[in-house]
């Protein structure tokens, strides 16, 4: 089997410039996760800095953890030039549905940019969905997703029963964004709006470590250029292959992660191992360890 | 012995979101922390973001640590809200006496809203003790402590000593401001205005990492929200309650972790099994391992 | 040997307040590693707040990784005050040459401050040395260095072949902006215009721990402050002294902590063991690990 043509090991010798303009919390967390698979990160969030970088960037990703005004500016530029120039673009769409002004934000990126891919966890793509795709905003007029902060609602958490019915709310906004969407979770649901593929990689235990879901933002850009890369000799890869190896990495690495834990071991020991094992990770890993279904 | 109620069995059941205004030095830390002891962290800072956030959180923790003109705008409008909706709200005077930017902004905060719970250290409370209690103002007027950047001054640090000076101001700023106050230092002082408490457990060596004390407020949040909802079924606990058990939490984490330090281990390993250990402490080790007396 | 005259000790008895205006992506990492070696950080970048605290510091640290309008501001307001009050003032121009916003800074922030020490990669020192010395100027003219975002590009990356030439353009950009210049890569080179060292110390790994440059420029206001300390009873010792222990100390950490890595260890827990082994380090360790030839 050789589902991912070998991505790792393209990233690598690519090394592909990943620009974020993401949030404060966990910047350093997507850097090092970045620095981890062989890419190269660089954070900056200055309307007058980031045009020049989405110029020399191979990706970008916009995470709107800790928005505000000088920052969102700077996401719709960085997002329009980098459409202008054909780079990968990633959004992070953190606590859309908590807030009005991140909701706001969210369909109003989606609205300028073309985004390569959209992630977010089930709440979140919900509410994005409620909004963009017609089926969802009839059926659930009444039942908007709610986040928590940040965090998915407990209603929304996908699992073996919801699992048919978040299928489709994944595809339709893959089809009403042209966007690969990524609904993270247990079991993880990625598609393009033809295919739907759920991985079950990963552990529950990462839900504790701040940050997973904003490396996988980041790692996303990398994964998704890497598979562009190898798109332009293999026309069988497509974005979605690129998205589908990042989850599934992140999920390889916190798995092994979590298996590894003593004890007296926590969150933030589980933090530093999954970043190591993103590093020690190699394409027969990520091709032997992948729990991925055509569903 | 049951001093403190189940308190973090009745945390992790409530899972209480706290949302942060807090510095980006330390901001990570924090959000790990309370993930670690089984809240819900979010941060965000914007004017028009923080209204909701406000609203949904069990607590809010204003933390002045790296304040600027747009932050500090944000923090008044969350803690109006929170003190409208009867939410916990906590401030953290980071650096208060150090520049006059930090001395208005806390005193004018402290001013506006109601808070639950002020922690700083010896330093930060003398400050505002020497502007907000009438004897302190009149005793210590030449005599005005001076932190170190935002590390306690040297003649401030709590001591056997200088032990019943201390409890008088910590006691005088309860009663000044109507909040608990947290003085942190080898001791800890905890009074609400009639009582006061002195905490031994903890390390030295814990002032060597960056943002224990940004973590006990942000933590704080999460206890004290607790400590609420006990209060609701019985009647003999209070908000104080709540930040003893914190401040013993943290105090215990930071001794346990200290003592599994090897040779070649430092600083960044601490901070490490400090979070480690918040996420493996229990009712059970709180209670044994707490070392509290009313003074 | 005795050519860091106790350096350590001297930092860990002055315990030096080094005030950073830094990005907020590594700003974590510079406070614990400041702390590690005995220093107090602080870190502020409002405009209000940062007079006051530039005046009480005994080193500013000046990191234009993630610029804004309003943190260049700050940036200009702590160094005049730094000059004026003879503070040590350390630059870290972050990716200059990458936009031209930052090229820009870099250069007004040179123009309007005399910084102690300008610590680089080679293609952000290539890109100061074009604008600012008229040999680099006239050979360079159209072979502009292009930094890989905030990362040195491949060609400018210091090794024994480029070595002589590398060593001219420090010594020059020394002279010019009459600051100790600190050029790192995997040799890294320290002049203050009439000498020039080469330090071999460290590890390429260390390429992969995002922060080590910052931590640097963190950790260099605090050695040429103590190297400061030392002149004033041992008129031999001057500020290029402190920079050479700083890039020796924070080579050493490095080195030290890859060859403990197990295999399953990987960028994030080599983070954690360079600040824990900076923690470690004494002066005996430093003296006699240090590499450093004149050359």
């Amino acid at each position: 089997m050789n589902r991912f043509n070998q991505i790792l090991s393209v990233l690598k010798t690519q090394n592909p410039l990943v620009h974020n303009i993401t949030n404060y919390v966990t910047v350093n967390d997507v850097a090092n996760a970045l620095l981890a698979v062989g890419a190269s990160p660089v954070m900056s969030d200055d309307a007058a800095d980031v045009k020049e970088l989405a110029r020399v960037s191979s990706a970008i990703n916009l995470n709107i953890g800790t928005l505000n005004s000088r920052t969102i500016k700077s996401m719709f530029i960085a997002g329009k030039i980098a459409n202008q120039c054909n780079k990968i673009v990633v959004l992070d769409p953190v606590g859309v549905g908590a807030t009005n002004r991140r909701t706001k934000t969210a369909l109003n990126l989606i609205k300028k940019i073309q985004f390569d891919v959209i992630k977010g966890n089930m709440s979140e793509i919900k509410t994005l969905a409620a909004s963009l795709c017609k089926a969802e905003s009839e059926n659930n007029a009444e039942n908007v997703s709610k986040t928590k902060g940040v965090d998915v609602s407990e209603n929304d958490i996908i699992t073996e029963k919801n699992l048919s019915e978040n299928i489709l709310i994944v595809k339709n906004l893959s089809r009403a964004t042209k966007s690969v969407v990524v609904a993270t979770g247990p079991f993880d649901l990625i598609s393009d709006g033809a295919k739907c593929f759920v991985v079950k990689n990963g552990d529950a235990l990462m839900e504790k470590v701040c940050g997973t879901g904003c490396m996988i933002s980041g790692l996303m850009g990398a994964f998704v250029s890497a598979a562009n890369e190898i798109s332009k000799t293999n026309s069988a890869v497509t974005k979605i292959d690129g998205a589908l190896a990042c989850v599934c990495a992140m999920g390889i690495a916190g798995e092994v992660a979590v298996k590894s834990l003593t004890s007296s071991e926590g969150n933030s020991t589980l933090k530093e191992k999954i970043i190591d094992n993103l590093m020690t990770l190699d394409d027969e890993k990520l091709e032997s360890l992948s729990l991925v279904e055509e569903v």
